[in-house]
């Protein structure tokens, strides 16, 4: 790594970081209040190669934020996330929410299953009693200072980043 | 870590994580375009702990997405970012910007230094030549798939939030 600086010079469209498997990670969201996050979440797991995000309520994704990632990316809409959750539990994803809650663990310290369904909850609420119950684990990103809370699509973000640090080629 | 659920149950106003000493992380954006996007970068900074950012240009910062961030933050606003890399060099930060450069290092292995400036670069341009040739580091997060390039707001948060990790009692 050099200690000073080199010549530095912009790379446009720089090739994709390679894959040995497709992404095993999966996007869920309970319902959400707001396109503009569902569209920096699309926007960010197309980034990702994540394949599939689903979307419950009346969720809509701003499709100017979350541009060519609708393009990969496969959209599920479900009414309600509780039933999602089971489904996924079922077909053998390791559902994995990320809250603040009694026995999260810190993000820093989790270990992602390679085949992880993320759970994010509503900007307001963020994830309820009866979603809760159906998770296996919940991570929890440390906060230093106020506002003490990160948007919702900034944790689904966070989430997604941290489990392809841990997982960089699927 | 539970193989299987736990009772979980949402935990509101956690204490903030420790530090031992200040956030020696500071963020200095180049002129941006959007609001929305400074107003994401300092919610985020609030979150990190970060004590100063930087404002170029006729930026402004969005306060309802910036919430109680505005409160904690020493905004700094000046006219153009290269004098602000001269000087923060001049101060003893490590200079570290975010970009897809030649020389640039993937963020997976980038040991971030205690005392770092994180450089954002403007949403279409990016870091410019003038700007580019004053970092000391120039880090890169990979790219999966389509848009293939994150938001610059997005590219923020994943710089302090892989800062913090690496550093996360200050």
């Amino acid at each position: 790594m050099a200690e000073f600086e080199e010549d530095f010079v912009q790379v446009r469209q720089r090739a994709f970081a390679p894959l040995n498997s497709p992404r095993q990670l999966l996007v869920a969201c309970a319902p959400m209040r707001s396109a503009v996050n569902l569209g920096r979440i699309a926007r960010m797991a197309g980034c990702c190669a994540v394949e599939r995000l689903i979307v419950c309520g009346s969720g809509r994704i701003d499709p100017k934020i979350a541009r060519d990632a609708l393009g990969t990316l496969r959209i599920e809409e479900r009414r309600s996330l509780a039933p999602v959750l089971e489904r996924l539990r079922e077909e053998g994803w390791m559902v994995v929410g990320l809250e603040q809650a009694d026995h999260s663990v810190n993000i820093h310290e989790f270990a992602f299953p390679k085949r992880t369904a993320l759970v994010v909850g509503n900007e307001r609420t963020g994830l309820l009693p009866d979603e809760l119950r159906l998770l296996h684990h919940v991570v929890e990103i440390p906060v230093w200072g106020a506002p003490a809370a990160y948007n919702a699509a900034t944790a689904a973000t966070i989430g997604m980043y941290e489990y392809c640090r841990q997982h960089p080629t699927g």
